[in-house]
């Protein structure tokens, strides 16, 4: 994994460019003909971000989404897509992936505008998404001492489903889909940018990613362990226990929005958690109804991202 | 190869915004805030596209070359870059092509925005690029009965520098870095489009890319072997009879620009020469001194595109 941060560091020395928000951000945003031009691009390879045994249906929704969700942490809804396709000479497969794109395309108004295939040992998928937002794009260096700390909709599922599929199981639906199928919070996305200082979306870890904002934003995050939002589903198989909760925190690919806020929230159109408090200092502190918890060694996923 | 022929058909039914232009061309181009964007990505695998012993700074250039191409087909210039990059855990190489991606986007004026960094058994590689078109976007639909067909700069170095490579030879340098660090046709292409109805790149191999535009444009393109352009490296090499004629018309990876004019060309920024002309009918024709000359079995390489 240091070699994948030593190349981050490198790569941030050469995208000096204020849009490419020192390659810290969700998604790059540029200023283009008096709108603002919301870019991500995100990979996905067999093995490592899905299983060899997933539907390719699934696989296709789960290119789409991911990307998706990085414009929702920024309220910006996606205006083109290309796709770079790595062929692997299974044409049953690439047919069941161009059926799943195209109802993935469908479902969050994605036009698909061209791309490039190339034939490759391992299946490698990548999509570029360009959005627009209409209002404020908030990045992760907003949150301030005193901001409270949200998260929506519930964390774990995806990884619990992972777990399981991993296990040979294939149910509960509910949590194998949530690990196959995710669904970023579209609609929040927007509503959340118009007053968010801080947003972001949770793809590697709850934990990670919180205290990727924490460092971005030169704070530290307080994080009540016990307000972790579990599903039903997840408590029903894993129960709630900490050992439970830092699961949940831990897992990743839950693409649920992550923000701040000093006010009151709005109504918004999906469950919204209050879990944590922006406090002085650096970093990460746990606690929960009996203290303070150490920092688990795995915060979540070290992917790269930008 | 038909694995890849039915994945495009079926991505054509799925990509149908008219911005896609049938993902038959070297971009999309979207028009968004008053200006005309253009959009292209395209991907590098190792052993497909570069060889395991290129230099990593090489490989960087042609990532950014290549797309840099595509955008010089549409007369566009470049506003920014995304980049997917698979590690394999080769720390010197990553250094070394980010050393070489710094090159490459000064050269060409690329601001690196953002991308995804991902574990991967091979070396697969994405750029995505936006661009900005200051005037009209040909594309390969455009040739009409009686134009000329002109090609920039030498064709052939490319793929005969590949050939050296794979003997074990890494001379005579012009050669080599033609297929190494391709010198996509810039400046010319903003002048060019400026002017010809139908413009594309030719990296697949000329004959492929010309029945290509012969194809999206509903006529026949007629080519004199005679005059297609070879540098005299190619020549001292390869000599210029029809066999070499067929190889450096068939090598692809020369990243110069196919254009058809029906007036006298302007000066241009670099040399040009006219090797044929639109007919009725449809396909490719071949002749040269000597009369008429059979197609090829194998007119290029036959990647994907868009």
């Amino acid at each position: 994994m240091s070699g994948e941060s030593d190349l981050i560091r490198a790569l941030r020395r050469v995208a000096t460019d204020p849009a490419a928000r020192g390659l810290a951000d969700d998604a790059a945003v540029l200023d283009w003909g008096g709108k603002r031009m919301v870019l991500t691009h995100d990979m996905l390879v067999e093995s490592v971000h899905f299983l060899p045994q997933d539907p390719p249906e699934s696989v296709a929704w789960k290119l789409v989404a991911v990307n998706v969700s990085d414009l929702a942490a920024k309220g910006a809804r996606p205006v083109a897509a290309l796709m770079g396709y790595g062929l692997t000479g299974d044409t049953a497969w690439d047919a069941a992936f161009v059926r799943g794109l195209s109802v993935a395309l469908d479902h969050f108004g994605v036009p698909l505008l061209g791309g490039d295939t190339v034939q490759t040992p391992t299946r490698v998928l990548g999509l570029t998404l360009i959005g627009e937002a209409s209002g404020p794009v908030p990045d992760r260096r907003g949150a301030t001492v005193g901001d409270a700390v949200f998260v929506t909709g519930h964390l774990g599922d995806a990884a619990l489903g992972l777990r399981l599929l991993q296990s040979g199981l294939d149910e509960p639906v509910e949590l194998i889909e949530a690990y196959r199928t995710p669904r970023p919070q579209c609609e929040a996305g927007l509503e959340i940018a118009s007053f968010a200082p801080a947003v972001m979306d949770v793809s590697d870890g709850l934990l990670i990613d919180a205290q990727r904002m924490a460092e971005a934003s030169g704070v530290a995050l307080r994080i009540d362990l016990d307000a972790v939002p579990l599903s039903p589903a997840f408590v029903a198989h894993r129960g709630s226990d900490l050992a439970a909760r830092l699961f949940a925190a831990t897992g990743g690919d839950d693409y649920q929005l992550l923000f701040v806020s000093s006010r009151p929230l709005p109504a918004l159109p999906c469950p919204v958690t209050r879990i944590g408090q922006v406090v002085r200092g650096s970093g990460l502190m746990l606690h929960d109804s009996n203290g303070n918890v150490t920092l688990p060694d795995r915060l979540g996923w070290e992917h790269g991202s930008g």
